[in-house]
């Protein structure tokens, strides 16, 4: 993975980070790289998922999940950071099952969903450390009555990542179904590298062993200098920019297969930075899609957005026959993966002829190795951030509020938030 | 449609509106409301689009699509608002035949697709005003070899929807295509209830007709006073609220089915009102999931984020089975539709909680009538928001330099912008 950070510098873009700026923020880097190293050599909590490339025991997973059936089908039940690392994974990489991920509590797509797949050609994966997650729960307890239904064994098919205790924990022991551990110290948003993320994945079919051996190059990359680190100079430059009035980044992969990691970047930069009144907004898009919807935005709306554009070098071969059209000429001669390159290329450069900052992040392909390296780059890459603006990134104190009101909503209890869902004031405009 | 602003009220956040500013601001509206009036009278560019529940020929788009095959499957193919609006209908809607969206040049995603879709059982409609979309015609060029390829003849099954001359014009002509006009004053993202969003949805199976009966009765909606019309309501919220600091708009629709409905308000919302340095960013998000990601961030990241909730009151019926776990107590004799509204509003109370601006838009039920009342509320909320802002939110001319720079590149000129593209001054870090 390398990145390119000259779209962010002050000769090119207002907000823009100064040379003089950068080697400033290079001696930071230098500090804090100790920091999380002895983070990672010493297993602290959060670090400790930069260390899962040496610490993830993939032949524990591979043993689980070859004690399940081979399927065409793969459920995912769980929520968060307990469901995106298997999706993104999934969604990028050649799979031989179809992974379906339940990381909602919507009986509009769930009952279809479990209506159209063939029960007795899948497995399913639970995941929730607490074992009490009640999105995770809800639907599990759904999945579960609808192999019944159609009478086929759950329990011969069900694999179970949960912690130590919890009804998780007694159900896998209940059943004897197989299970793995959810790692400690690993918060669900870093997990894609352990466990949470892999065991779906292989059930699925998707090459872990690749996507660890690219957690393990970001790993062997990460250096005392931004200069020298893809990772730190991706988090320095972004912390950097907000830092001078870029509050939103906008990551935009030009790969459709990326699409999915898009929005797993967002939950990484919003939940690990966004707090005690900082942090920077992520928004997630799809190059070349949203050329035409959010480009907009970014080049002439509010100097708040920094763009990160990412692609890989590779790309498989799909010529455009030629146009029988003179107005079509420029398509001659030239291939998809050619077109959506040259507007690659033409939106970073935009992004510096309108004055605004963006960065360009480039991946040998979408491919496992890569895949793994881009994903342990860039959440190395929010650790340094969170280092940067001196607030924790392996803590979310402020989604708790929302799930005990919720909890409380469905026991019909009234507590302190239930309280304030009842009795908060609406002012309802219908129009009638 | 109905609103509550409530949560966005200066006594409920932080920031918020207070009642003598929204009184103030209605004034406005009663101004704006006639220019509005005068201008979707008139047919005015932009405005027209307003007009559509009256003016669009729903006769001529069913004779269009009824002359093609019955089939499994329609290929859209167009990109941003040629192909969103269809996009958005058929994900929310149920259809007869699967949609697939070519609105991308990645040929790692249409050359599989393109493999496994029996095309024998596939019609296509490709949309684009001027003829000449670069993604658009690559992708239809691509897909009609495949056809050719496969030994199906395209030109039966083929609907053209585009502008009076250009390249599409010529080969509809050429062919004798069925073929639609794009309606004149229609900007793209204002073009779901038009031709071009609804001759691809009614391909697949979509119920128009009750699209644009929502459609029709969110135009009898509209009135003078934001306290009387929620469009106004939603619309000139967003901009108080933009104008005192909350300069992202996060949509979170609470139903699966609406996931590509955020997308769709992204684009409105992002190109319609991101120019002259002012405008209010859009984010994209999915309650419940996102709660598991985002919310942190709302409630205890940067004060510059509006929360905007949406909800259907009627749900399918999907009972959770009892748990056999104490711990799961508070999942007994609940529904997954009790749950996601449970956790809907906990997440607007939550947000105000935190002192943090939350609105929330309750539709009647995710179906046609529905949607298309959102859909038309949403535009008419932009456009009067557009005016509060004193900018044009029916031009785009920020996007055309990249393709301007994207075409140049992929002939191989010397530009103006292909030279900004070469010479921009790179500065990677690749760590070797």
């Amino acid at each position: 993975m390398k990145v390119d950070i000259g779209g962010a510098l002050s000769e090119a873009a207002e907000p823009g980070v100064s040379r003089d700026a950068l080697d400033r923020l290079d001696e930071r880097v230098g500090t804090l790289h100790e920091r999380i190293e002895a983070g990672i050599d010493d297993r602290e909590h959060g670090y400790a998922a930069l260390a899962l490339p040496e610490t993830v025991a993939l032949g524990e997973i591979t043993a689980a999940t070859d004690s399940l059936p081979d399927v065409g089908h793969v459920f995912v039940v769980g929520i968060g950071g307990s469901a995106l690392g298997a999706a993104t994974a999934c969604a990028a990489l050649p799979t031989d099952a179809d992974l379906h991920v339940l990381d909602n509590v919507d009986p509009a797509a769930t009952g279809p969903l479990l209506d159209d797949v063939p029960l007795a050609d899948a497995a399913v994966v639970v995941v929730s450390r607490s074992g009490t997650t009640a999105e995770t729960l809800a639907n599990f307890l759904v999945v579960r009555e609808a192999f019944e239904d159609e009478g086929v064994d759950w329990t011969d098919r069900t694999l179970v990542v949960t912690g130590d205790d919890g009804p998780l924990a007694s159900l896998s022991d209940e059943h004897a179904l197989p299970s793995l551990p959810v790692p400690t110290g690993v918060p669900g948003r870093y997990s894609l590298l352990s466990t949470v993320g892999l065991a779906p994945a292989a059930l699925a079919g998707a090459n872990i062993e690749a996507l660890v051996a690219g957690g393990r190059e970001g790993r062997d990359a990460l250096s005392g200098s931004l200069y020298d680190c893809p990772a730190y100079a991706y988090g320095a430059v972004a912390y950097a920019l907000d830092s001078r009035g870029a509050s939103v980044n906008a990551m935009m992969p030009y790969a459709e297969g990326l699409e999915r990691f898009a929005e797993w970047f967002a939950q990484l930069w919003a939940e690990s930075l966004g707090k005690n009144g900082i942090g920077q907004i992520p928004q997630r898009a799809l190059g070349a899609t949203d050329q035409h919807s959010q480009l907009q935005l970014y080049r002439d709306g509010p100097a708040e957005t920094m763009l990160t554009v990412v692609r890989p070098q590779e790309r498989p071969s799909l010529p455009v026959p030629d146009p029988d059209h003179e107005a079509l000429s420029y398509l001659e001669e030239t291939d998809l993966g050619r077109l959506l390159d040259a507007e690659y290329e033409a939106t970073a450069a935009s992004m510096t002829a309108a004055n605004r900052p963006a960065v360009r992040i480039e991946i040998d392909a979408v491919d496992a190795h890569s895949l793994g390296r881009l994903c342990y780059d860039m959440e190395a890459a929010c650790i340094l951030a969170g280092e940067l603006y001196g607030i924790d990134p392996f803590v979310q104190p402020a989604v708790e509020w929302g799930k005990r009101a919720a909890r409380g909503l469905l026991r019909g209890e009234s507590t302190a938030e239930t309280k304030t869902v009842t009795e908060r004031d609406a002012l309802w405009i219908d129009g009638e």
